[in-house]
């Protein structure tokens, strides 16, 4: 049995107890976009409920051109308003470098990534290089309420970042 | 107060409860990749606690270069070993084409993204175009577990996309 196998049984009792469809547009008409850290469950860390808010999530919670996309999707389709930017202490962004982990991959695969990894050695400046590149695309039409924070996994409590 | 303010309020809140730090690698080696979809709260569909899978997200829970790099040093630096896709029932990216979305942000902005918008109009297809792409990657090690589900919105379900 793969663990895969024992989340879709928690699934079942998931399904159990649901309490039918909601309306697709978020209803606080907000989008997070937060690190995959697996100690970042973002509905309980900024107390959502399902429906509420849009959640994007990657290694880092960086932008690159995918996030911009679903940016774009989830304020000029969707009407989200306003965007939460989410890193947070402890990232294992922090622990290598570009050069390095593509180099381990050259050597595992004889292939070297043409994308960035996207490592950051400095938390405070990478927030401020994410909301920097959500400000500066002409796709993004809301930019009203576009602010940067750091989760403290010791403390479970967000930070801002000042711009 | 915006919407922002009112979930940091609510941070405070989770702040006060929290129980402290846990360790960096997913502690069930599993990464979830789902669609930004307000309605789908991870780790409640799948019974995910605090510090036991990566989870990535983006508007359709498409696989673009950007997944690719999250999913590579999930596995890669942070050791998981599973991917659970999720798509959904009643999808935002079943209502519009990427023809169409990218024409009108070059009738708003005067440019075309030179990104795909990654619109689908059979979610079981992209399911298994997900599943797919994954799988052809040379930078993704491990894809003895990689499967594909469509999550109801109505029942809160997860049903398995054959592959």
């Amino acid at each position: 049995m793969t663990v895969t196998d024992e989340l879709l049984a928690n699934n079942e009792a998931y399904a159990a107890q649901f309490t039918g469809p909601l309306p697709l547009p978020p209803a606080r008409q907000v989008a997070v976009l937060a690190c995959m850290d697996a100690r970042i469950d973002v509905y309980r860390v900024l107390g959502l409920n399902e429906g509420e808010a849009h959640v994007i999530r990657n290694a880092g919670g960086v932008v690159t051109e995918d996030e911009i996309r679903s940016l774009a999707i989830s304020q000029r389709l969707l009407g989200t308003k306003e965007v939460i930017l989410i890193h947070h202490t402890d990232c294992g962004m922090l622990t290598f470098t570009d050069d390095g982990f593509k180099e381990t991959i050259r050597q595992d695969t004889g292939l070297r990534p043409a994308w960035a990894a996207e490592a950051f050695d400095d938390l405070e400046e990478d927030v401020r290089q994410s909301v920097a590149r959500i400000t500066a695309s002409p796709f993004i039409p809301v930019k009203d309420s576009v602010r940067g924070f750091i989760f403290d996994v010791a403390t479970g409590r967000l930070e801002e970042v000042a711009a």
